[in-house]
């Protein structure tokens, strides 16, 4: 598949969070997958390359979700009036329960797909379920769809619906060497991420086999990490000697970088609410990520994660639309809420913490989430080509807009599947 | 036009605040534009009607939109960095300026009043300009849409751009005399209402003049209170004898009830963030009702209104857009809006004040600010027939939904025009 081309039309990018990066019917070049920059004027070099104009539309870097849930696709927008525990309980569990079935996962995972590939996401890191076949059904499926994913199988041996629970943590962990050695280096664009659920789902024996399976492979990780206070109290109640909840992951180095085992090994932790600042310190220190997901943290009353804080001191952070904690698989809707949430935590809680500006917001749903993919979200060059193009023209005004103005205005109303007109990923052309 | 018959889907809505009364292929039934109740067999003596089977549609209520700015629906999802009052003098007044040229406002308008026709919204009280030509406009358009509305010219003698303000509350007031003259009897849907802009842009003067209008015509008020700290301080500054913001409307009797002069004149207020214990028990007292804009509150920093706190009270509460300072034109983003934030108030303010549940934010988007147009937003007897049907097939599923999921759905995840099937106004069919 042809992957040298050049788009032309309206790029809209953020390159630091200070600023947008905008430029009228430009040029955005892409050689073998990778970008060569965004250019007013086509530069003799490229002028071989096949040329598609997009006329008047819009082209933004792909968007980055970097939690969600595939099997609750199924029940977004619903069930809101719960906290976390109680919704994991009595909605969740039961739900991710029906993945045992291969046909309904089929079913289930090709509505997720399908969504995922009609909207603006290019990257995601995704929980599946416990269950090995379903997940490796999903694998397959995501590498269809042509999007770049992690994709985690769940470990979870405890405080689960029974029939959600694995058998013991021998067995989670037997599953899981097996599940990674199958699709390790099966799939280009798919990938294994390990997916410890939370603490309050995994003992200690089975987060010790998780450790002796990273010094196995190395690979990413996944989890959550101090969502909502019902979960913390669990936590502390279930591991009392441990400093913070970050700390029992850190004690079985499942929490970034660990010169211990000479990995790099990139770590996503969903929501921080309530990190406390040794946790928040230990992520910097260890480059763990925070997937921001605020809507999910207001549906579930969670909390407000204090991004500012986490921005000013040097955390890795992108955004997550936690289907289905959040009820939209829209990160441009994950944009406009982190910065609605930010707003709120300046006014009602701490006016120290200036609210998140719309560039910031944009940022993280880009090049924030993106380096968790390696050099993504953005058309600098050397960045893999990640690009969606969209016709903004359904949103009718009766003034001249200019780009910054029509920009955030296709984030906050929510440009969606219907107005996106193509998408590329890593220079690969799939809608 | 036939406003006798009877339409047949599933019924959902909320006589109550505390649960959903849903009904599964019911029947709802019309007769001259007044519901006669929801069957689930229908009645002996309604079979001769003409009856309109809609499937497995879902059929609404209509929704209340009970605050929104027509004028500034063209820079709806634009211009989101700032506070209410350096957004008002930066981006609303320059925009507002413009309904001067009757070419400009047709079109805008035509816009605005487009999409509140195909969305979910069956009434709303709208803010126009202070522009009496351009608001007789919006009024005639709003007429044709067939939606039942509220419309106001805006009063303001002080404190926005040269252009916007009026040249003196004289010519303010008479401009208004002359305007609800001209419009109170010409409409059958579209009636005027006192729309002084709020506080900071009125002087003591023209209070006073618009209380000699009430006096002649009793008609509804709608403003602005509470929004926002900055402008609270303001309204401290230019009215240090009021005891608090709401007092100074009430000194010009502008505030609900008013046994002086012997009329039962309908008032909103929009926002009431940051309402003292004195302004509340003042609205509770004469009936003044709450616009709660969620989505404005977050956008413009404003903060949280409790509105836990105002319906344990008792309060008049419905729903506002808000657009622009709400993003959307909504109304079943205001209902989640209002779910989110009161959860957020609970979790980071003050956990006295439990979230709102979704039967109680759709029962504010419906028969809350439904009351305000009289009985409105329920199927119950007696209640002017307004109500949506909405073809939810779109939002797929893997597994069976109950009718309660269905409908929480349809609100969080924001059906919009696209899914709306039939729409009927008093028992209208406008769509």
């Amino acid at each position: 598949m042809e992957k040298s081309f050049v788009i032309k039309g309206n790029v809209c990018q953020t390159k630091n969070p200070k600023e947008l990066d905008l430029h009228e019917k430009a040029f955005a070049v892409c050689v073998d997958g990778i970008s060569k920059g965004v250019f007013d004027v086509l530069p003799e070099e490229y002028k071989e390359l096949p040329l598609y104009d997009y006329g008047d539309a819009m082209i933004f870097p792909g968007m980055v979700d970097l939690h969600v849930h595939a099997p609750q696709y199924a029940f977004r927008g619903m069930c809101m009036d719960l906290e976390l525990m109680d919704w994991l309980n009595r909605y969740t569990f039961p739900e991710e329960e029906k993945y045992e079935d291969l046909a309904y996962a089929e079913k289930a995972y090709g509505m997720f797909v399908d969504a995922l590939k009609k909207g603006a996401t290019t990257r995601a890191s995704i929980f599946a379920t416990r269950h090995r076949p379903a997940t490796e059904l999903l694998m397959k499926l995501m590498e269809e769809s042509g999007l770049i994913s992690y994709v985690g199988k769940v470990n979870m041996d405890r405080e689960a619906s029974e029939k959600l629970t694995e058998d013991s943590a021998e067995i989670s962990a037997y599953t899981t060497f097996g599940w990674i050695n199958a699709v390790k280096d099966k799939f280009t664009r798919t990938f294994p991420i390990l997916t410890p659920r939370f603490i309050p789902c995994c003992t200690d024996k089975l987060m010790e086999e998780l450790r002796q399976i990273q010094m196995a492979y190395g690979i990413p990780v996944q989890s959550h990490l101090s969502e909502s206070k019902g979960e913390i109290d669990f936590v502390k109640f279930l591991r009392p000697n441990n400093l913070f909840y970050g700390d029992v992951y850190d004690e079985y180095d499942l929490f970034g970088k660990n010169d211990d085992i000479n990995t790099d090994m990139k770590t996503v932790m969903a929501h921080c609410v309530w990190s406390t600042d040794e946790e928040v310190e230990l992520m910097r220190k260890n480059g763990v990520y925070v997937a921001h997901c605020p809507a999910s943290n207001m549906n579930l009353t969670s909390g407000i994660a204090p991004i500012r804080k986490y921005m000013d001191l040097g955390l890795n952070i992108g955004l997550g639309s936690d289907v289905a904690g959040g009820h939209s698989d829209s990160i441009f809707r994950a944009i406009t809420d982190a910065i609605q949430v930010s707003k709120m935590y300046f006014r009602m809680v701490d006016e120290t913490y200036k609210p998140l500006v719309f560039s910031e917001a944009f940022y993280l749903a880009t090049k924030g989430g993106g380096s968790f993919f390696g050099k993504v979200g953005s058309f600098e060059e050397g960045y893999e080509f990640d690009a969606i193009v969209m016709d903004d023209s359904i949103l009718v005004h009766p003034q001249t807009l200019n780009l910054a103005e029509r920009m955030e205005r296709v984030v906050y109303l929510g440009l969606d599947e219907k107005n996106i007109t193509a998408k590329y990923v890593a220079g690969r052309k799939i809608l």
